[in-house]
């Protein structure tokens, strides 16, 4: 393997000194760039381009173009490659979210489910050694993988949502069946992750998009824990080098000491939470990802340096910060203003690493 | 006036003894109760039932009649009328959420905006007035409206939504226009939960549905501050007594103590903060009111008592707390299960008020 040039995500995701403050867009390979819709107009659909290692290595590598000031990469793929994956049968329908063909409701086909043959989500591992070649060393790549618990929504309601009411309903009527949707999940991301750590990740984050949609007993219950199997199952050196872990609840502001717990090396943050009064709540025990508001990049870039300004004064001096985003890019976000919040992380964070 | 025969709501709003703890559902009167969808198939449609002061009264009503164990009553309304009185045209297509005919993105569209005639309200006093009539003194009756920062999002945006995208730009782009429809509808709620205060409402609650999708400092300057700016132009009593009011911040868990230091005198508690940590952080200034994530009530009567009680029990000995969901009611609750809740709470709460 390369070396390594730029290795400022990964020492921050440790605590270990670095210049600057490290700074990566969540879904930075997206439509807002118009090289990357040119590349799914080539490639037909987004699915085709999460299959295709050539693809996504061809638009995981746009960003870095584009944006010299990123110091991370992550894998283009979905979090839902691993329901599919379990049988469920993905599909998109133009202009609506993902869906999936069958659903987990009835009690015989929960309890049918399995781990499925990593062999299935081979297309995964191989996007990812395409893209560590791709990258030559620039920066390193971000694994990635849905939580059990939000991928376990999408299976029992067979589609995205913002009330999980069949989801919630089997936590509290059933929740031995949750469980056994959760636990084979979380087995399968274990497998899933350390099978992309092999392929070259060279970090990993869980998305738990949706896990601050339960209620705070609940949510450690059915989402915490499995989220701390997984952290527990994963491999923790690859290449030599430590594989650090990044664990983000959307909408899990209020439960970060109990997150900073679970054995993750940084949590991820959306921006309701103030970043300083994270860092004191959650101490030196993990590093901290976050937490701008996307819709500021909707705004001027002079608006967009002073909030950027705000974040890093906010987690004051020393490291262990991630700059990012607080959730993805949207779509209508102008490329420029990306820039610019780039740029301003980079000048206004020197004077806090000194 | 009659004498009201059962003031504990009002009593734990004001933090005063109560024998139990009182307890209401959020949308009590919904599409959940078969007499409800009855009185809409008469009525024609939502609308109809908020225009029309006889179908107000009686939807009102319902639940008061199924269910002897609950302590107060809401308005049937909804928050859009004040937009709608605004001038922006409230419809509803079948099947989907609110939407208006006109939006406020063109700043001389903004600057146009001003505080309408309450005539264009009086619908709503007048359903107040008849449904205190109707009610004969069983429980109090609770005015309402939405928050400024809510009710923007659906002028700025013209719809329902997550994101929020074309208000948040205008927050971080053009801050003052922003605040000019803030301010502008600030003083219209002030003037309407003012008439409905002296149209017989006896407590008033103020509904941040979307405070929670905000940044912390935003969230701040863009919905708490114009909630204060209405609790201190609140009508403080009425007949010879206090009209207390209580403030929800939907998603706003993290933010208590700043919420806690308005003036309201109860807080709304979603699913996602334990009230019995909610209770530690705003000390004795506030009433809570809430929690149970209404999910819950698509589960079983067992698990019901099981979630109830340890509500109860999180929240602890003392007064102080009014039992509710952390959001309304969903439309494919069981009425059994609503039912099962109210027994719940008036079982096991005896006990903490002893």
């Amino acid at each position: 393997m390369t070396v390594l040039k730029n290795d400022t995500f990964l020492r921050a995701l440790m605590r270990q000194p670095t210049e600057y403050t490290p700074v990566w867009m969540m879904r930075q390979a997206g439509r807002y760039l118009p090289e990357y819709r040119a590349s799914r107009k080539t490639a037909g659909s987004f699915l085709s381009l999460c299959k295709n290692a050539d693809f996504a290595t061809e638009v995981t590598i746009q960003p870095l173009d584009r944006y010299p000031l990123l110091d991370a990469s992550i894998l283009f793929s979905d979090i839902l490659t691993v329901p599919d994956a379990m049988g469920l049968g993905l599909y998109f329908e133009e202009g609506e979210g993902p869906k999936f063909e069958r659903t987990l409701q009835q009690e015989a086909d929960i309890q049918k489910l399995t781990v499925p043959d990593m062999a299935k989500l081979q297309y995964v591992f191989d996007a990812v050694s395409s893209i560590r070649k791709a990258l030559g060393g620039r920066v390193p790549l971000i694994g990635f993988s849905g939580s059990p618990w939000t991928l376990a929504t999408y299976m029992v309601e067979g589609k995205g949502g913002t009330d999980f009411l069949n989801t919630k309903k089997m936590a509290y009527a059933r929740p031995d069946l949750l469980h056994h949707i959760l636990e084979t999940t979380a087995q399968t991301v274990i497998q899933y992750l350390n099978a992309q750590i092999a392929a070259g990740a060279q970090a990993v984050m869980i998305f738990d998009s949706w896990g601050g949609a339960l209620a705070h007993n609940a949510y450690k219950e059915f989402s915490l824990n499995y989220m701390q199997k997984i952290v527990n199952g994963l491999t923790k050196t690859s290449e030599g080098k430590a594989v650090p872990s990044i664990v983000f609840t959307k909408g899990g502001g209020l439960w970060l000491e109990a997150q900073a717990e679970i054995g993750a090396d940084a949590l991820g943050l959306d921006w309701a939470v103030d970043i300083g009064s994270a860092r004191q709540r959650v101490g030196d025990k993990v590093a901290l990802q976050g937490n701008l508001d996307p819709a500021i990049l909707l705004s001027t870039p002079a608006a967009i340096e002073r909030e950027v300004a705000s974040i890093l004064a906010s987690y004051g001096h020393g490291h262990g910060h991630i700059f990012n985003l607080g959730h993805g890019i949207t779509q209508w976000t102008d490329p420029e203003n990306a820039g610019a919040m780039l740029t301003a992380v980079r000048e206004h964070s020197r004077q806090y690493h000194q």
